[in-house]
């Protein structure tokens, strides 16, 4: 870039790797940030290291070690060049055409946002200067990383363009600087490569907005029904029991709610296609972004569940519990009262934690399947049978979990305060909807046809359409 | 393929990528399912399809925007043909070995099991048509994928084949269609490509089925112990419990045995060694096999013991905990009873707790260090530092920490009801002897003969076993 | 190698893989236990196997199926060398040069210790015979795996080599043998292959003597203040709750000052890139070192952090707390007191415990984020993301988690026993000085200028650095 002119040049560390002999060159284009940094790792990594500048002689401080030239002359000495230059002024290497034919360019630009351009940097570059062989790379690391080497999320060099010797090129040079190398073909991945760097967890964000408005209904309408309900009706402050009882609500409902959302899509889009006879209509356009966000879905409920987990688990080492405890044992004894083990309580409450502990687990399972490392060591057929069939098993631990809960307060008035229903019969619905939905879609005569619906088979008859749906 | 004849193609939705102006050619053989699905993908990522058909005029419905020919022009208007046909039908293809000499030819098909001909599709194709280059590709994919594209267990595209050049032309489709490329080399492994997708946790089949043995086993046994004797003896139904406190018992105990099984063969096979004297000799295929699943069993015993640790941090919150807690609070009043701290039982119980704990978290360790992408980062002696000096750590707490569970209980006949030992005596068998045997694999005498072993060195002289073997 | 001489071969078992018609034919140099487990792994893949010796006649026991030669004539009968011999022995490669121009030499050996040679094995091995094309191969596997073939932590080949070709080669010999091959660039890279079967977990142990010296000292300050104060003081015997009660403070405050210890270098970085006025100075050596061991802490903090959670969830069912609460419940009663709920303690505690959930929660996932496949899927924005955004606010919550617990303690005089501090005060000092320093780095002032010297710009004027370094 060039833009500060500075009368001489600051005193960098020094570069400590001995020149070896064999020392190659390489040049970069721009003296800016991005070519100091990348320049002072160059240098380290033993590479005899040419600038390329408008103003050689007043282009502003340069690692110590490399030259300065014009960029005719830098071009020259070297295979392959660094393009370290935003994309605006990429114009006037057009008239280095001659000086770059047959040398290796390597794009390295980001933009500040998505689709700024019609194409990509590096296709750009490469229509410029058709000589040339780009390469697109080095653009995902960080400017950090750049200038000190590979860290935790910086450690891989993904590549792409349209020459396999200019790429091999690049890649050495990536070996050399420490990265590992991850080729992604041709250039026409260069956009792809180009975007990587914006994204903010794209596919997270109808899931968390999702589960923040839910977060906040629920909190909102428990916390009406149960503290302000208790301040109003009873005149009790029992606004302590937001810290770990509401929240110990909020969480496994909104987390129920998300884990069901995850297998509704799935029902609909099976019915959907049932309707239609063929797989190869489109599904609509929400039920497709639907289904590309279920992972995120569950690994939300997932961290949810765990919360719910934490909260259950403290419960017996909260002062509240144990005063309420203590204040019990001893109204029994001042009454005089004598309570009898009941059998049914037992099992309920101990069927009622047991579905919940086994939900859990199978829930923690379809995470681990879900880390990248592990899903790419599976067969789609494993991925499919964990993330399919153990997760309606989880889904359905998991809502029959909340059933035992409730056990007989579905029919008590008492727990209809204000007329509304308790959170936890809210969050049961679309689970249970869902599993109803799938024991239909599993019925043989509905299994079959969807199996061959499935393979390629489309209904052609209209009749046979109306017959059909009326089974789903 | 092209079984169904339909009288006119079935509008598909509208390919929305704009055709560029260099489209790449494909062709796809068979106008079935697969190529229907891979076609669409093809088309939307803007390359140009030609169907091969037998019957170009009457082959059912294609994806809009593609063309249907004969084999014979399809093969030459591209230098990539996907041969969606199955493996039955190939046989015709010879018959096209002269267009279709010099071009790509990749062989998508599977099988419906293992081994069912002789040698891989893709060999067979490429001995029927030798002139061609065959690519083993895409075959790992769901047919979801295929047609929609990558989503978790989907992304990697697994190549192979004995042409560098044409493995890459297959890479850049693959790439451009969004896909990650793996090159798995020569077409010898297309085999076990073929195979993978056959496969649902080949590996994971033993130790479920142990694992199933193991605790419908102990589930009954202490069933009967426990349920079924308190029921017989006392007249007392305690069924309840069966939710809670039995699976609370089964678990760990299962978890401990297998636990001592994933390290029992290493102890055998070392011992075996030692007896021999050499490594040289192969161990007996039991011992192979069992040596093979050690890694399953160690993750199934992780996973039980997660529930037992669920299923112990729940005890305080249970029904019953409660109820006799506050019973026992009420009857000391009544009875005016002071009952005195117990030191010994506090370091007892504290202690017993405390290993639990620590034999938990580096089991969860050892887990993690099984991650894929985790134990891919290790050396390998830093993979068996974990696993071996860890795991026997690990063992070690795990085991002590049921021997401090059990202890003075081992000497009171009162605990052997209906003469059988409690279940968690049972449990301490395997582990016992795994242990002792490993201290004594770790005398220096034994060590040193051992190490040396590994180190390449025979044991000739037949005095000298019979000398070495009475050490172990 | 070949040290031991033996008359007749040892029998071995016998091969099983029949030999295919075109059997390829490899060569190895070297008769010893490396030689011979490579060739029996060769010999099952079916390569036809040709054994390279000083003494063919007197070698020692090979796999049958092999045969033995000098090394002039076997290095004649194939194009593929693997050097199974001592770095010591290469000198007499040099006479073989003539025979072994244009063979592709494989080298598999390791040294003892790190740096005992100025060059690399591979590029010592290259200067002797500039003629083959030597490929750095297979050195990362254990004698196990090279023997028996892929297992966890032995699954890939790492290759590096200065010819493609001849990497293709070695790389279809390691994909025949079960090996996934990862491509490490040139030769030069040979030497951090060498180092790495070598290394014992390196980067984690400076963050493990600072865990157990911190461990150690807190344990021991702890015990005084409690055990031994109890026993002096009030001559009471509570050391039992060394198992339990001690460990579930040292835990949590080691992990603490643990994680904060992985947020003040960023902090202290930023205070000198302000104070210099540029990013382009190296930090001090200490700094760096610190740096770069910010994942090990974190992680070792995570462990701690379960740890206590774990410590922390068994509290209810010791015997000791069972005991004190029925001792409490007992003597309420025969006091005839009755204790009155206080809301303030209910939040207090609430809030306590619902602080120590979430920013144990957010810690997990810190954790998770850090595994590498979950790491190298993260652009390094959504990596900072986390790693910084979500790291502060685990610090934060956890230390608001520990200030909680003190609450009003701080004052107490009774509470500084033996006038010294109670543990959770002292690790509150790092993690309160580096929130403390970051929100100030977050003020508008301050954080523009950190943001100009991050994007390149550098401070000239001498009065600006000290006017600015007031700020900081």
């Amino acid at each position: 870039m060039s833009e500060e002119v500075k009368p001489e040049s600051v005193t960098l560390y020094p570069v400590s790797a001995a020149a070896a002999p064999e020392q190659e060159a390489v040049c970069i284009f721009g003296t800016g940030d991005l070519g100091r940094s990348l320049g002072q790792r160059l240098l380290q990594s033993g590479y005899r290291l040419v600038y390329g500048s408008r103003r050689p002689h007043s282009c502003g401080p340069i690692p110590p070690g490399a030259q300065v030239m014009s960029h005719e002359i830098a071009a020259q000495s070297a295979n392959l060049v660094f393009v370290c230059v935003h994309r605006e002024h990429y114009d006037f290497l057009e008239t280095l055409a001659p000086q770059l034919k047959g040398k290796v360019l390597v794009d390295v630009s980001n933009n500040l946002k998505k689709n700024m351009y019609p194409e990509a940097n590096a296709e750009y570059l490469q229509r410029l200067i058709p000589g040339a062989h780009v390469v697109k790379a080095f653009n995902t690391l960080s400017a950090w990383a750049l200038q000190n080497g590979p860290s935790d999320a910086n450690r891989q060099v993904y590549l792409c363009g349209n020459s396999p010797e200019a790429k091999q090129a690049v890649a050495e040079i990536a070996t050399k600087l420490g990265f590992a190398v991850q080729d992604r073909g041709s250039l026409a991945a260069a956009r792809e490569l180009e975007d990587f760097p914006l994204q903010l967890f794209p596919e997270w964000r109808l899931p968390m907005h999702l589960t923040i408005g839910l977060t906040a209904a629920f909190f909102f309408y428990l916390l009406a029904r149960e503290v302000i309900y208790a301040y109003v009706d009873e005149g009790k402050d029992i606004s302590f029991r937001i810290m770990v009882s509401l929240a110990n609500k909020v969480f496994p409902i909104v987390s129920l709610i998300l884990l069901s959302l995850c297998y509704l899509p799935g029902v609909i889009a099976a019915v959907l296609q049932l309707y239609r006879g063929t797989k190869y209509k489109r599904f609509p356009d929400w039920l497709d972004r639907w289904m590309l966000c279920r992972k995120q879905l569950g690994l939300i409920a997932l961290a949810l569940a765990s919360l719910h987990v934490l909260y259950t688990l403290i419960i017996p080492i909260r002062y509240y519990v144990r005063f309420r405890l203590a204040a019990h044992t001893i109204s029994q004894i001042r009454e005089n009262k004598t309570s009898v083990f009941d059998t049914t309580m037992g099992w309920r409450t101990d069927s009622y934690y047991s579905m919940g502990i086994l939900g859990f687990g199978l829930y923690v399972l379809l995470g681990i399947s879900s880390l990248p490392s592990v899903s790419n060591a599976l067969s789609w057929r494993e991925f499919s049978f964990i993330q399919s069939k153990l997760g309606y098993l989880t889904l359905f631990f998991c809502t029959f979990h909340t059933y035992l809960y409730g056990w007989d307060k579905f029919l008590r008035i008492s727990y209809y305060k204000w007329y509304t229903p308790p959170g936890y019969m809210l969050c049961l619905v679309v689970p249970s909807v869902v599993l109803v939905l799938k024991v239909l879609l599993l019925l043989p005569c509905v299994d079959k046809s969807l199996t061959r619906i499935r393979q390629g088979w489309e209904r052609t008859d209209p009749e046979d359409i109306s017959k059909k749906s009326l089974l789903t």
